[in-house]
Parts: C-alpha cells; structure tokens; sequence
C-alpha cells in the first residue's frame, strides 16, 4: 500500500480540480485496499492489548527461533506458551536472559519493565495434575503485568482446605480456577464468591472424562452464574482474559 | 415343562433298572429345558429381594392396568413408576388404596405390611426442577421398607445450605444425592461423608447440559472416590440400590 | 458516516495548509469509522452476487412480512425458504405474484426479469422423503438464474435407475446431489462424472442416521474426489452453490 | 443451629473453668453445625453480589409466585428469566408494576432503585434469530445496574454493518457477542478490540448445529484470546459476568 | 457339584421312600448349582459351533503361547487373531506346522482335516487399506470350513470394475463386503444382490472417518434391506457369521 | 432408451457392411445408456428378492395409497412399514382384504400365495415396549414367506425365562432378537446357541439409553461371534435379512 | 489460622466486658476463616474413611516418591494405583516391605495391621484383558479391609462358567463386576442375585466399544435395577464404594 | 469378457436367422457381464478428469513404488500424496525427475506438459500450523493445471492483514479457504466475496478442537452462503473441486 491512488486524489484538491465533496466520493470509491488499512495497523497493539505470544504446539524449533530472533530484535517482551526445553535452549541462544518454567512450559523473556498494577488474579487449581495448566495461567497473567496468587491442591474432596483459603479469595479481584476430572471446583468457588471467574477445564482424567470433556461441561453447567469458561487447557487464554478484567479495576 | 423324561428316569431308577449312578449321568444328559428351572422360579421373589414393580412408560394404560389386577390378586405390593395421572385412576378403579405421588409420578399400593427397619437413606437434592427424580428415589425406598430423610435445595451455588444438614448426613447410613446440570453435588457430598454415595444425574437443564449428559459425565468422573452412579433420571434404580445397600446394616 | 472530519483534511489541502503527503499521513489516522466502509457498502450488491434471501425459520410472520415489504418496495426479486403457507398467504397480501413451491417450502417473487445462462445445474435426489431439500435447492438455482434439470428417486438400491440418466448426468454442468439415510448417492455418482458435485445430507432417516449425521459422514469421506458437501437440509446453500460454479462456464 | 453447645463453653469460659485456650481447643472440636455458618448467612447477600432471581423453566407457574411473592414482601428487586406470558400474568397479579419483555422472556420488578454506572456492556448479536438470548443478556445487565448498549444484525456475512460500529465498540467496557449457526462473530469482534469478551452460543441453526454445540465449539477454540465462553442460550450468565467484570472499572 | 443331594433323593426313589412325583418337586427344589449345568457343558462345542479362537490383542505373547499349547495338545484346530509376527513364532515353537498371514495377521494350525463344502462365501473389499481387515475375514471363513472367492480393490469410485464381478457375485451364496472411509460398497453390492450380505466397517479412513464411524453410519442406514452389520475392524465376526449363514445352504 | 443406435449397428450387419467383429466393437463403444440396462431390469424382481415394500414415514397418506394402488393393479403383494391407522384405512379403501397390525403399524395385503418353506424364524424380544420393532420383523418374515415363532418378554433380569424357552431357540434356523436400554439378550441368546442371529437395537429406553445408542454399541460389541447387527429400529430389515438366511436352508 | 480473634472475644467473656449471648452474636460474624476447620480437620480422616492412596498416573515418580515419604514416616498403611515398575522401585527404596502387583499396577504397604472384618466382596471379570482392572478393584478391597473373592474369566459367551460359580454369588455380601466391550455380565448377574452390584467398564475393545463408552453405556442401561456403575477402568473407586457398602454389613 | 454370447447373436443377425428387432430383443436379456463394461473403460480417463494419484498413507512403500512404477512405465504425469521422504527416495529411485514438497508431503513427477490456463485458484490458510493441509491443496491444483495464488497466515485474530489482500482476493476464480481451530476464516472470506468457495478444516489445535470437529461445524454451518465443505485436513479433496470448478471458467 503506497496510497498512490489516494495521494492523486489530494493533488487534484489541491490543485482546484476536485471539490471536497467531490474528492469524498472519489475516496470512498477506490479500491479498498488503498485506504483505512493503516488505521488497523498503527493501532494494532493498541487493540490487542498484550505483546507477542509464540504458540510453539505444531511449530518447529527453528519456526519458533525465527519469529523469537525477530521479535526480540524490536526490543519487546516475549512468551512462549507449550515450550519444550530443546525450545528453550533455541531462545536462550539468541536470548540469554530467557526463563523457562518447566510446570508451565513457558519461555519469557522481558525488556521492557513490568507495568505497575494493584489488583490480584487468584489462580487455583485442583490436583497436582493440573499444575501445568494453572502455572501457564499464572505466567501469562505475570507476563502481561498483573499481580497473581496461586492456591494450589484444594479439590473438593478437601473442602476444608478450600475454605482454608477464604482470605485469599477474599483478597483477589478475579479468579481462575482450574480443574480436570469432574470439574467441580469452579462452581464450588462461584458459590462462595461473586468476582469474575474464569473456569479452565483441563484434560487431566480417565474413562468417561473423554479428554477434558467432562470437566469443560461441568464447568458450562456451573449452577454458579458469571462463570467464564475457556477451551480445555487454556491456561494462556484464561491468563489474558483474567489479565484484561483486572486491568478494568487498575482505574 | 412337565418333566416327562425325568419322571422316566425316575421311574427306572425306581423299578432298580439304573443305579443311582447311571440316573445322576442321565438326568446331566437331559435336555436343559427339563430340569432346574423351577428352581429358579420359586427362588424368585428372594432372588430379586423387591415386590413387583411396573413401570409404566412406553406401556398403555391398559397394559398397565392388566399387569396391576394380575399382581393385586396375588395380594402382593404394588410400585408402578412414571405413571401419569390417568394411569393412577385406571390403578384406582382396580383397587381404591392406591395413592399417587403428583411429584414422584408413581403410584403405590401396600396390602402386606411395611418391615420394620432402622437404618435411614437420605435423599437430597440440587434444585426444585430435581424434584420429581429425588422423590421417586424416595418413594421407591419406602416402598421397600427402608427409612428414608429428605434434604432438598441444597444446591453448591449456596453451600451454607448443605453445611447446615450435617446432622442429616451424618444420621444416614446411605446417601441418594440427585443433581441435574453441572450435576456437582454428589463430589461436594461425598467429600464431607465417607458413606455409600448413589449419585443420580438427572436431565434438567439446558444448552450444554444435553439432556443429563453433562451431569452423568462430572458424577463418574467424580473425585470423591466411593460414589455409585446410576442412569440418568433413574430415581427408581438409586432407591433400590440405596435400599439393598441399607439392609446390609440392618443386621 | 458523513465524512466530516475527512472533508476538514481535504478543505485543509485544497486551501494549501496541508501538503498531499502530509493529508494522507492524517487519514491513515482517523478512526476507522470515517473512512473505508462506504466502499463496502457500495459494492455490496456485487459482492454478495445474489438478490436478497428470507431464511423464516426462528422468524415470526410478522418480521418475515415487514422484511419482504421492504424489498419488494425495491423492486427486487424475493426468494423466502423454510416458509409454511401461512407466511406465503402474508407474503402474497404484499404482492399477489408470489408463488408458494409446497414440496420446497419456498416463496419467489420475480420483479426483475431473470438473466439468461446456458449451463444446467442438474438436481439428483435418492428418495421421496428427500424431495423437499431436492426442491429447495433447484427452486435457488432457478431463482439465481441458472436452468435445473431434476433427477428424483434414483437410490443406489436401484443402481439401474442411475445409469438410465447417464444422458442428464453427461448434459449438465454442475450437480446437486441429495441424500439421506446413508448418503450414498453422491459417491456413486461422483464415481460416474467427474463435474463439479455438491452433495446435500438430509435428516430424512431413523435410527443411527441420527438426524443425517451419517449421511453428512458419508459425504464427508466420499472416496470420489472433489465432492464439496453442505450442511443437513442445506438445499439453498446448495443452490447458491451451484448457481456460482455455473456462472463461470458462462464465459 | 441454637449455639448451645458454643453457650456452654462461653459460660464456663465466664464462670473460670475453662482458660480461654482450653476453650478455644473445645470450640474447634465442636460438630460443625454448631458454628460458623451463620457467617457465610449473613454476608450471603454480599457475596452473591446481586438480587434474587427465578429461573422459570422446570417450574410450575404455581411455584414460581410462590417465590415472587416471598421475595416482593422483602422489597427485594426481581427477575424471572424464561417466563412465559401466563407466568408474567401471575407476577403482575401480585405486583402491578411488573415488567414483560417479550423477545427476553423477562419479568422485572424494580421496587429498590437502581444503583449509579457509568461503564457500558455492548450485547452485539448476529442474526434476528439470537435476538431472545442476546435481549435476556441485555436485561439482565441493565437489572443489576449496569448500562447497556445493544447492537443488533451484525453478522460476519455483512463484514461492513460490524464495521461501522466501530464506535460502539470503543464505547464500551464490556462486550457480549451472541452467536448461533457458526458462531463466528465473537472471534471477529475479539479480533478487533482487546476488552474482556463474554460469547454465547445460541442453539439457533439447523442439521451440524446440533442445538448450539457448533458455535459452542467455535467460540471455545476461538483463535481471539481472552475470550469468555458461557452455556449455549444462557444470556442470563452472561449479563451477570458481564455486570460483574464492568463493576471492576467503576472503582 | 458333586451331585450328592440328587443321589440321595435318587436312592429314596430306589428305595422306595419317595414316589416319582414326589422325587421329581424334590429336584425342582433343590439349589440350583446342584443341577443342569453338566448339559450346558457337554453340549458346548456343538453350541458354538466353530473351533477355539485365540484373540491376541491385550493378552501376553506369555498367555497366547500357554493357551495355544493347551488346545493343540488335544489336536483341535486352531486360530489366533490379530498375532504379530512374535505371537506367530511363539505358537510355531510349538507346532511348526502353523502359518502365518501377514496381511491378516492370523496364525492357523489344521489338525484335523476340513469339512467339506460347497457353497462360497464371497469376500470383498474396496481398498488396499481395508486388505487386513477382509483377509481376516477370508481366513476365519477358510478356517472354519466355507469355501471363500476373494474380489479385492473394487471401491464405487471405479464403479466399472465392481460391474466386472458380475460372475463371482452371481455364483456366491453368501458375501462380506469388507469397506473403510465413506463405506459405501455394501449399499451398492446390495443393490444388486439379494444374497446374504454381511457388511463390515473399518477403521480405514482420515478426518471426519472417526476411526471407522463414518462408514459404521452408513452401512447401519443402508437402503439395501437385508444388511447385516458388524463391528468396526471386525473381520473374524464376519467370517463366523458368513460361515454359519453359508452351513444353512449345505441341506 | 429406444436402441437406435444399436438397430443401426444390427442393420450393417444384416446388411453385410459390418462383421460381427467389427459391430462387437462398435457396440461396446455405443453411449452407456444404449446398453445393458434392460438386463438389470428384467432382472431386477429376482435380483431383489422381494416384493415391493412402502415405508411410509415421511410420505403422505396421498403418496402411500398411489403407490399401493399402483402395486395392486399389478397384482403383487403389498407389505406397508410404520404405517398409522390412517395410512391403513386408505390402504383398505383400495383393496378391502388389507390387514393391519396395529403393534407392528403395518399393513399387508396378500393376492399372490405365500410360498411353501419348512425353517423357522424365532423372534425373540426383551421387554413389552420393544414389542413394536419384533412384530415388525415377524411380520415382514411372515410376509416374506418363511415361518415364525415368537417368544416374547424374555429379558436377561429373569433369565429363567430365558432359559425355558431352550426348545423353540434349539427349533429355530434363525434368530431375530430384539432389545432396548442395555440391549445385552443378543449377547447372552448368541452365548447358548451358533445360528446365525439377528440383532435388532431399539429405541426404547430413557436418560444414557440416548435413542438406541446404547443397545446398538452392546451389540456391536457383543463378545458372541457371529452376530449381525441392523439399524436401530429397524424391525424390517432384521426380517429380510433372517427371510434370505432362511430361504438358503430351504435347498 | 491462630484463632487470635476468637480468644480475644473468650478474653473478653472471660474478664465479664460480654455476655455469652453477645459472645455468641460476635463469633458468629467473625470471618470464616477464623472459625470451624479444625473442626473439618480434626475429624478428615474419619470423615474419609481409607488410609491415604496415592493415584500415581500424571504424577512424576519423584512426586509419588516424596508423597509415599511422607506417608511412610507417619506409620500409616499406602496403596499406590497406577503404578509401573519403576514407581514401585521408587518406593521400596523407601520401604523394602512394599508389595508390587503386576497385574493390577498397585503397590501396597501395611504398616499397620488389617481389620477383621467377615463379609466377602466378590470380584468378577469377563476376559483375560480385563484382569488388570479387576485386580485394581481387588487390592484395593483387601487394603482397606475387606475380604475378597475373585471370579475371573465368566463371559457371557460361556454362560455355563458363569451358571457353576453360584455358590460364590451366593457367598458374597457384595459384587464387583468388571466387563469390556459389551459389558453385559453385571446384567446378566444382576438378573441373578439381589445385592448390591458395583459394575466397572473397561476400556477393553476395539472399533465401536469407543474406549469403554460402550460397556459404560450398557451399564447405565441395565434393566437389572440396582446397579451401581463407576467410571470405566475405576477398579480403584469399585474397590472403595464395595468395601464401604460391606462394612454396614460388619455391624 | 469375451462377448461370445453378443457374437452369436450378431452372426444370427447376420445369416438371417434373426430380425435386427429379434436381435436388440436377445441383446437386452443377455446377462450383464456380457455388455457395456468396455464403454465405462474406454471413457474411463475422460470420466474421471484427473491423472492417476497415490493416497499414500495406509500402504507400505512397496506398494506405493510398484504402482507408481506401474503408471510411471505409462508416460503419465504423476501425484503421490501423504509421503515421508522414504516414500519419496523409493519413487526417485525409479525416476530422477521426482520433486518431494516437505511441506505438503506429496511427490510429483510431470512426464507431459501441463494445460494452459488462466484462471487463478487463490489458496489462503490461517495459520502456519494448517500449512501443510494448504500446501497439499495448492499442489494438487497446481498438479491438475490450474494457476494457484497462496495468501497464508491471515487469521481472523488481525482482520487487517486479511483486508489487505483485497487483491488477491478479486483476482481469483475459486478460493480454496483452510483453517482449523475456530475455523471461522472461510465464514469471514464467503462474507467478503461470492465466489466458489471451498473450505477445508484442519486437525490442528488442542482440547475441544476435537481433532478438526469443531472446524468443521464451523464450516459447514457457515451463514456465508454457497460455502463447500471436504473432509477434515484433505487438501487433496479440496484442491480437485477447486481445479474442476476452475475449468469451468476456461471457456
């Protein structure tokens, strides 16, 4: 996009040959791809509202060492979500400072400081099986700049230690909670509280969880309204929707 | 079967002609339909340990009502089980005691007396739109002659409600916990209590809850181990199973 | 839309305060409403290359009238689907040329006349049951002015009543191929020509046809290659379809 | 729960025969529904965080003014969501001032007033078809305080009408976007804006729609991230958690 | 069972201490262990009516061996299903005369010799892929004593090379008709025969083939009345069921 | 087709301007539709086996009774499947001696007489409400020409019953055994005897039953070999099928 | 939770500034957290009712090791599920007493010393292939305290086997019945006994049996009332919930 | 097929002995295999409109180089699909001029010339994880003859970088659309412009993605008109309908 076409539009205002009505219509009728595009693009990570995130799931190391070189020459942070350690090591070749957090599969790297926020997303999980979900929720949600919590270990068969924890649910802004299995522990949660709640269903189980399914449907179900739910695993997209609520509360 | 050929080698076995020995090898050589079966009729009603039970879905009324006349002859009790109004009339015509549950839709008739048993089975329940499935387990169980308590609306959505019926659970010796939706109840319930949980996922609900799928799904994949799961809306099958399991107590 | 902030760029580059590189800098950045969307407006005809659709099913007849007025008060062509003769009758109070097609639940009103093509979509249907769809999607054809041919009753049960119209399959240029219960017809015929093929599942069927999900399946995994498939009873996406892929022979 | 057992500790703590360890020690050992729970009662209301609301289906219009009239005597605001018109009748009988929204299936009654917001929740829906799902999230919002912007027929098939509300999406604090068939809109809107997203599939479609699951899926494998996904047809949930995340910002 | 209660009312019937009738009400009584089973037992191998099958898949090549030894020491005939090469060496160790099918992954030891038949049972398959699956079926059909045609690759794409095969499908008794993908080939043969047919889905297949559902649907909903289905991957079923079908037509 | 062409061909070669040779080759090259189709014509009653059958769901009464007059004129027997009481009434206005089965919703008529055959076909059903789908396959056996028994009301919670009925399974040359819910009488009937048997799910059944699904999976996966399984329902081609197994024991 | 709240109120009961009414009234507006879980605490493992067990699956072996650790040191007994040899290693290194079984991949150590208990549970299985299940179920019964019978190998494909094994049925208090593919033997058995039946799908199977769906799904559906069903391959829970049922026997 | 039988009756029609009447009359009846097969042989190439191709997966390299040996030795160009390298090297070694595509897996050798066309089939893909299914789509096309354009990487989540091949998009005759996850690309293309377009979901993404399921919904309830669906992940499907639909525009 050169804006050519645009720029003969404007000389021939200039020049008197064109009335400003006259120059509107023509504008709107040029082909679409000379206009308004650049509007998208300037304010691109504006809208998005978070840096780049590589999903390295179905990318080649060398796929994902491309974009990461390419990325970390612009000076920006960066995250890589379902990072393998020969991924890790990829990066931190060209990036020496790269962390990897072996629960979460995560790469960060980060360049720019860390925004100043005050609310806390709480991210609780149910059994160690889902720690790897939950830790990608909780690096995501730091990444991209809000304080987190993590309460781990308290599934329903240990109510008590769930209600153990009721200053923590106390002290958060938003909550994500993730849970394999049977997926109660959200609508349990949603019954105690009524702070946005962000329900991961995980892929933890056996037999009739079919994968995650139970768990997702479970959480679909939730008898506790203002459940938000994300797709089986999503601990990066529950950590950018919880993320984003927060930022709400920032004022 | 009128035992024909047993006779004969009984007959032989009488007049000296085979040896009790060579009658032994004859009768394992007779065809199978002559032998043993009755066995099985007459040890019948002990075997399956309940009275007859019609149920009355996908039979006419008078389907229903022929089977009903027939076992009320017998001055035997009498469970009919998804039965509409109608079909209660057409039981009541036959004999004027019946009584009819509008809520469980079952209509019951006691000619022979109730058994005196101690141990109680409690009946709980999620929400209102649960009731029907919870008091057909109900009825069911006091039909067979075990106590029953009733704990309804004590959904997870207001967990204070459930923690207030400790008593009630601990006073149980089995528990029949119905739930529809995220059908979640049955885990919160069998992380309090370690005893006999049946657990029925019922249909309620709606969108993902395809119809008592979801439900059925978080109860076998419940994280509270020792939980028995039974079809879905099937009151009828829980009360017998809670009811066998009661009478194991009963000494 | 009125452009305001667009005319202020151009009064300010026609009156020499701006330069042309200056006012194309200052348009890329005006919000993206100003600019762009006329362009989309005015080519939407185009675009979208078919008169306007009523699809009345989840409509009241009510919207469906108010709809249908509107357009006719253009002067364009209607075509109404899923619509009982209830919503014909209110349609033809509108215009009386309306005409109701009873098999393929549809209302045409032509106020244009139709364009001229030579190509023949050719409608191929397996069973009597299936003849609604069938119909639905040659009424489409007709109405976006392709010619149809109609193939109907020609099940695989029957191979030689296929192979009779071995004459229609060679004439068309496009087909249409509607099949329920195991939706075979498509890869027979598809194994037969090798034109373009759209193949219809439809819910006609009982059992594990499963509302023609099997038949839907078996299309999907057609063995004959270039099979396009569209969704259960989806006869007017056919139709669309069908009419488009002709078009290009159309030269 | 009477306390007396809790009394009878504090009165030997009173009386000097227990120190207040001791006591302390006897208090943790007590049965648990002596405490506590009168805590989670009392800060019940706060918890939840809004009004009482009847979920009509599965009740008879009996039991549901039953409830509306419990609940008005306390003065309390109401909302009855998927009423029929005969329930509306029975509300009104009790409380004239009672309010039906036919497309939501709403009743309100607002007897408290309305609390001060200035966040926007925008319910954006695709086609006429989602209007009662997208209208019951709207109401619900606007019940429980927040205010509400509705943008209506802004299906992806028509990219350009979702364009030019381009303001209305920077407007707003909260997005709800509606969806059935191919619930494709949220990803589109979520592609465009990065605010907290709340999706709902609707159970609007025909064949591979499967009563909604197709757009549940869509929406839950949203490339968009930080999307929130609730139950197919549940506007009602999504107007709570769209209320809730908005009162984050009113700081 | 011992059959000492029987003996001993046989020796009060020899005795003379109990007549005929009431010995034979004392049977009838009797617990039922003490009774009939011996018939069942004696009766086993005409019942079942084919030779011991070793089904190889989840059992140790341990276990394969152990049970393989056991019946080829009393010189029955014998069939393992779905052995690897492994399984096939352990067996030969035992017996060298076994051998081995590759593509059907069976392993046959003839002992005794084959009955002689008449009637052929025709197995066909539509690709190369689904080879496996009918040439387990092929050997089972071989093994129990059918004779079997093969006519292989033959899928509807080429719908000429079925045509082709006219003879073989005139002159069989009984066919398999062996398909994966969109499992089309057994709705066409039935078109054209009105012979036996026994339609067997494979796991053949991509995508939207679900591990062989897709051609489960269809064969399920063929139009072809008189189709018999059966499992997924099932070859050796089929093979039992066509043989049994062809015995029938030996007079 | 009215064989031009190949007229064309015979004339040369009456006349001397073609060899046979060379009008073979001639011949083969003719467009498809001039050859061979009469063959599959004329052949098509043996072909086929049976005579016509009408299934009228998803026809109108009108489209059935013009059928059924058509066939009638032609003097064939008539069998009609899910018809209702109408559909018979109008069937009867057009041939008086029309039968109807009001447990199998079928109506037959019968001017040609029924073939002499000497194998029987048992019938077998579990529960009373899967009796609709069994009549439905005993009359279409009936129809077909081959005897039927029927034993009834059979299911695996009394399996005495079962076990009674030894004489008519060891009677029978084919079996059709019929079941809902659970669908295991198939299972258990093939584990007593090796004939062939027909498997027929219903739909019978409520909450995991979900439509027949649960019974057809049992049947499928039924560990006694040799089992053919037809669609849900599918009473009529379970009669088919054991007609054509039967006929072949005819000799 | 240091209680510093509470004991400040005792103080003050204590020292006379609060009655025990106004004692009362401030603990129970006291935060939750401060109140009630030693409670829960005090009385867990009594309320659970089995030693703690360590499900192994989607742990790493160093995470069974620390928690096996932990166990061991505080004298209790342990059951791992889901363990592979390595695992088993890992703990013996630990505990030379730990008991391995291969089959059912548990290890087992007893520090403390069994209960005596009388009732037996009954553990019955279909196939070779479901051994390991079955076994899971059977040492967990044992570890918990109850005794155990074991009835492998009973398919219904040999119903005489299944028929010889009545003294055992007879014996039992309670039945473990675990099945793959068709998952018809807790039918077939529940036809025949009256006490509460655990049935357990297996994952065992191919093609349409769908990872144990389809014996799940036959379980549900049984039409042997009072069966109580667990997730497929659960052999753990069985174990739990049939110890739990046998022990209100022990009374 | 000899044509024996048609001699004969051409000699009689010859000699005299027959009328060309007689002659078509004995033609008709002769048995099928006799007739018309040569015709579907000859026209065999110009039917299926494509030269020969090799679906690799499921056959083993050897089968894969005799066949392409076979057609090779046949001078016709040559596409093998879902290749490995190995698959690759085997094909190489039988000719040199073989070129392997990583990305699409496919091997072609081209022995004539390729078809001059002008159309543009346009190839776009959302995300570099579908590459491989696009590449497969975009070789076949290229393979068959027709132009290719590919536009990759423009996912709904940067709606601009889709806009900004407006061009690209005009310029085409068919667009082939892949993508998987939400799959919602093709609904936002088909929005934007009415020509043929074929949609192709992909396995890629993770939970409930279900393997290309929830693409395909997408898809297939797409409320873009005139969208045609393949099987999940079959490029090679897809690239085949688009060249045949391309054609059509070749004049």
């Amino acid at each position: 996009m050169d804006g050519t076409k645009v720029k003969a539009v404007l000389q021939a205002v200039r020049e008197g040959y064109l009335s400003t009505e006259e120059a509107l219509d023509r504008l709107k009728r040029l082909p679409y791809e000379e206009l308004g595009f650049a509007t998208l693009d300037s304010h691109r990570s504006i809208r998005q509202g978070f840096p780049e995130v590589i999903f390295c799931s179905g990318k080649t190391i060398e796929q994902v060492a491309e974009i990461a070189a390419h990325l970390l020459r612009q000076h920006s942070n960066l995250l890589a979500t379902r990072a393998t350690e020969e991924t890790y090591r990829a990066i931190a070749r060209i990036e020496a400072s790269a962390e990897y957090n072996t629960l979460a599969r995560t790469v960060v790297v980060r360049q720019e400081p860390r925004p100043a926020t005050t609310g806390i997303v709480l991210v609780m999980s149910a059994g160690t099986a889902d720690l790897s979900v939950a830790e990608e929720a909780a690096v995501t949600v730091d990444f991209l700049g809000s304080q987190v919590d993590r309460v781990y270990d308290v599934g329903v068969a240990g109510l008590h230690r769930l209600l153990h924890k009721w200053g923590e649910l106390q002290r958060a802004r938003v909550l994500v909670v993730v849970a394999g299995m049977d997926g109660v522990l959200p609508s349990v949660v949603g019954g105690l509280v009524s702070k946005p709640l962000v329900a991961v269903p995980t892929s933890v189980g056996y037999g009739a969880s079919f994968g995650g399914l139970s768990a997702l449907l479970t959480m679909l179900n939730s008898c506790a309204a203002g459940t938000a739910v994300v797709n089986i695993d999503n601990g990066f997209g529950a950590g950018v929707l919880a993320h984003r609520i927060n930022l709400l509360g920032e004022g």
